[in-house]
């Protein structure tokens, strides 16, 4: 136990009182990186996924990205402008299902919960097996250990998470800082090498294109709308804020919507920049994923073989990672909030000794290396698994606050009236545009493995729904009507477990008496009949008022007899209680309790099943240890002694 | 639960009663094969270890071997007539145990138990071992997985005996008797085939002897004797019989002896007529153990391509790994009257749903399979750790004897003096005998791993010795004086551990107030504020007299703060009492159990190792599963609700 607690204390740090739950609440310039670093790294693959769908229809259909990054830009702000709205308007968080449950109800809720607990696990998975594919690419030596590296760096989220919301801010504010930093540096010495002149074309820039598929007026829409789709990769991880707003420094709601401004800002801006530059730099993405056209961009802006080129590749690598940090907030606080509200087990709400939800960051980690042991870090097979859970929380999101406007808007006054409308035409646009996604990726997806996410949807629904019945039946049987009073039992037997006569055998039964039950008895199992004898005479010799009862165990066991005996105890009626009072010889030490046969605790386990059977454990407390390592409950032992000895002298 | 009973009862059979243990008594042509497959199976190698070791001083030494053989065969003989005088002496078993106990006491007792031990051990393993050997010299592809065969083969056993006495001695009967009845076919065939002169050599017949060794006066000694201990492996096992006496049907000690007599019969003749016609043959020993002396003359008597030799071939393999089944009978045996004299744990004194020793046959097999698992199967190595126990023993039980003899002599009467003295002759040569081999074994052995028994037979040793001073000083602990008497404590303050008001919390305070304490409160843990204000406005409600104490967690634990209040609790007596009573919601199946918090079950693991704290729980039983299959026990729920809800017409 003691080497247990070290071990906990070592990676996890110092509990934490309630009280300084406040002081863990979380400054913007923490909770910005904390939230963030999942929305701000897909900028790193999402210019690349738009370049590769159009690549299919030619040379020609590339002029088509920048609108198709223009729409992604557009709905990314409506989605941000939206969640924004989210964040005010539920200040207690839970995002995509706290809105469905207020405007939807219990099903729409569930749904939603259950996309984003999927969509949560394949953001760690994701952005991991990402990170790693980043690092293997430089490495190929260690694309063989990819498996073993990502559940290392599972591992490490898990703990440096278990830590505690701050420190976990903490250590990921640097790398993601500097990604931001150093992307707009990007930008800055881009624009000056551009107006002077010195800037050469991406490497892969007079690459021949072709086409590889057909090209007609259907299609052309059925390609924009795939690239826009693909595109929409840069939205994943909105949503994380509006979950975490309860983490935020007072005053959350405030705080919340401007951190995810801010947010929503530096994303799209980034995303511009870096699909302007890949633009203009010619920059062709590779079906290999390498190099990939943010390493191009980078490559021609700061010189293929310069320093500050290899740290920008560290820090796109770093951030993919610290993306999985932002399921890592949100699943343990929705968890938490649908254990609360009775959909999952209890546990999911408990704080552990850092006032996070340790048990949801366990659950999170244990599913996410499931599945990337499972796919073997497969980012190709993974990635189909991905999205779908995020569209399917922003459709209903959005809808669920155009629904909730309209229910405003007859209440509200004439001044209001107007902003209402406004804000229901953007959470409208964003509703029908993620509407619009979703169908368009669960085309595309589903027979490549988005029925896996799909399934799993389900299964969650399913299992959700199936505890909040069992918490309700519980609750309603347990639960008590206004008039209920405590009613003392008819009749309480009381019966004490004996083996030997010995110490606390008499302590026993002298505490079983002391508890003045309407029958007291005491029963032994023969199974060796020499004992059985012995016991016998020595309870008449001690003169032990108490009856003793002998019955037979032809099998030799202990238990079976014993529930026999109670099952077939007379006269029992409906407010009768059976009490079973087992003395217990508890070792001092855990090797010395090996010497002792445990036939205690399988006893107490099944009796504990019983119907009106309340089982009471006396321990007698062996000395040894006790007395080399714990002097100061040396006292209370020797006491304990006395108790019964001073018996003998009466 | 159901489920492991099924498989239990599959691989075990049904379970047995008590009063069947003398049904399970074994008949002599039962305990034949059970208790001797293991000297009768040495006959198989013990020839062949003579031989081979004479051959390293060239041809003229073998002429030594008929001198060697008859002097192993008389020591097998004496030691034979010297533990059928144990098997009447000692009739409750025990064997080299017993008779050092009673005749030099504990500390010599204790060396022959730890030598008896890890000979059983041994003789599990090297059986095996040897038997796979034999297996795979005929199939050499199998030999990739010696470990695999042999470790299951350990399990086939283990089952077996675990099915119990009777059971195991049917189904190794025929095998045993099979490979007696070929040994003397091949006698008889070989004789008529030697006078009629149709018998040819042994393969190796023709073979040139390179002397390996240096040859001379001390070194024939040497030789000679070295040879003689190696022969005597063919005594492994004859022990056996004096310790497994119980198991015999009645009268046990006269028919003990007496299957004693056969066996020695048999493994005399047996081993004498093989190592005649081996050197009538000419065998030579190979010193890659293929073909075996046994296999070669098998061949010769019986025709190299016979179908008899090839039966007699699988009965020598057979009879091998039998011979492992010896110690399956006579280790847990060992072990239980170990344990019934406290020197091991009690549990080796269960008799399983078989009635035999059920934990002593799992151990057996455990420490067996790490050897052999942890020795790759490498029969070479494992022989070195074996027969030194063996000798050991002898050397002790019969030395103890000699004792035992001398003590009675200056009591016994003139006629009986006589034979006392011949007894006392009889165990002296044995005693002296195999107290030569033990140092021949132990120093032409001990470099090689011998070491490693040694050192186990040490540890055993003071092991028993501690668990028995563990034991000792635990009995006088709570061991009782004449006078002592039942004291019931002066005060019972009672806690009823309470986290919302139910119908579970309501009975647990009333049962807590029909047990009349002195002092009776209800405590609850402050973790979540409002659950705590809740609880409070509840109490009120439900017009709870018990007074409600409201504990601070600053660190949202339960079980610290409630062991802290209970420590601090003021005007505590050496013969005050502490009773927590803890209401459980026990949930209908374990799936259901696993969406309520476990807190129960830590909290009571910690209140036991409290000094005078009573622990008291009681079960609420969820309703579900049992509705559906338990149709009888739902009325009791059904009642067990009426309790709580009657109060409320009160």
């Amino acid at each position: 136990m003691a080497g247990a607690e070290t071990v906990k204390r070592l990676l996890i740090g110092r509990a934490l009182r309630t009280e300084q739950l406040d002081a863990t609440a979380l400054p913007k310039r923490i909770a910005l990186p904390l939230f963030c670093s999942d929305p701000i790294s897909s900028v790193a693959y999402a210019t690349e996924e738009i370049v590769l769908v159009l690549a299919a229809g030619g040379a020609a259909y590339l002029t088509l990205s920048k609108w198709v990054a223009a729409a992604v830009a557009a709905l990314l702000l409506i989605v941000v402008a939206s969640y924004r709205q989210t964040c005010r308007e539920y200040p207690n968080g839970g995002g995509a299902f706290a809105v469905s449950l207020d405007n939807f109800g219990e099903r729409t809720a569930l749904v939603a919960a259950s996309a984003l607990l999927v969509d949560y696990v394949m953001t760690v998975v994701v952005s991991v097996v990402s990170g790693v594919v980043a690092i293997t690419s430089t490495a190929p030596s260690l694309s063989r250990h990819a498996v073993p590296i990502s559940v290392g760096l599972v591992v490490l989220l898990t703990v440096t998470n278990l830590r505690g919301l701050q420190q976990s801010g903490r250590s990921f504010a640097a790398p993601t800082y500097l990604f931001i930093g150093l992307t707009f540096l990007l930008f800055a010495v881009g624009t000056v090498k551009g107006i002077t002149g010195q800037l050469p074309d991406a490497s892969t820039a007079h690459q021949q294109l072709h086409r590889t598929a057909e090209v007609g007026g259907g299609f052309t829409l059925l390609l924009t709308l795939r690239a826009f789709a693909s595109g929409c990769t840069a939205l994943t991880g909105v949503e994380a804020i509006s979950n975490g707003v309860p983490s935020f420094r007072p005053p959350r709601s405030r705080n919340a919507a401007n951190t995810l401004g801010v947010m929503g800002g530096l994303a799209v801006s980034m995303f511009v920049g870096i699909t302007v530059l890949a633009l203009h730099l010619h920059a062709h993405a590779q079906p290999t994923g390498t190099p990939s056209v943010i390493s191009q961009v980078a490559g021609s802006v700061f010189g293929a073989h310069a320093l500050l080129f290899y740290v920008y590749q560290a820090a796109t690598a770093g951030i993919l990672i610290l993306a999985a940090n932002t399921a890592f907030n949100g699943f343990p606080a929705l968890a938490s909030v649908l254990a609360r509200a009775n959909y999952l087990p209890r546990q999911l709400d408990n704080r552990g000794g850092k006032l996070v939800f340790s048990n949801g960051i366990v659950v999170l980690s244990a599913v996410a290396t499931l599945l990337i042991v499972g796919f073997h870090a497969n980012l190709d097979r993974l990635i189909q698994l991905y999205i779908i859970g995020v569209f399917t929380s922003f459709t209903l999101s959005q809808a669920g606050m155009v629904r909730h406007w309209n229910r405003s808007l007859p209440v509200a006054t004439r001044a209001h009236r107007r902003r209402i409308s406004v804000s229901r035409a953007i959470n409208g646009t964003g509703a029908a545009a993620t509407a619009v996604v979703l169908v368009v990726v669960v085309y595309s997806k589903l027979t490549h493995g988005a029925w896996i996410a799909i399934l799993g949807m389900s299964a969650l629904f399913v299992l959700m729904r199936a505890i909040h019945r069992y918490y309700r039946a519980q609750e309603s049987e347990i639960g008590l009507q206004a008039t209920d009073r405590p009613v003392r039992p008819s009749r309480n037997h009381t019966i004490v477990l004996v083996s030997r006569v010995q110490l606390p055998t008499l302590r026993a039964v002298a505490y079983a008496e002391s508890t003045r039950p309407t029958r007291l008895e005491a029963l032994t199992v023969r199974i060796d009949d020499r004992a059985t004898v012995s016991l016998s005479r020595e309870w008449e010799r001690h003169e032990i008022s108490v009856p003793l009862v002998i019955i037979d165990s032809p099998y030799r066991e202990l238990t079976r007899p014993v529930l026999d005996y109670i099952r077939a105890l007379p006269d029992r009626g409906p407010r009768d209680v059976v009490t079973v009072i087992i003395p217990e010889y508890v070792a001092a030490s855990w090797w010395e309790q090996l010497l002792h046969r445990q036939s205690a605790l399988r006893l107490k386990a099944r009796l504990l099943g019983e119907a009106n059977v309340v089982v009471t454990s006396i321990a007698w407390h062996g000395t040894r240890r006790r007395r080399a390592t714990e002097p100061a409950s040396h006292h209370a032992i020797r006491a304990q002694r006395r108790v019964t000895t001073a018996g003998s002298s009466r």
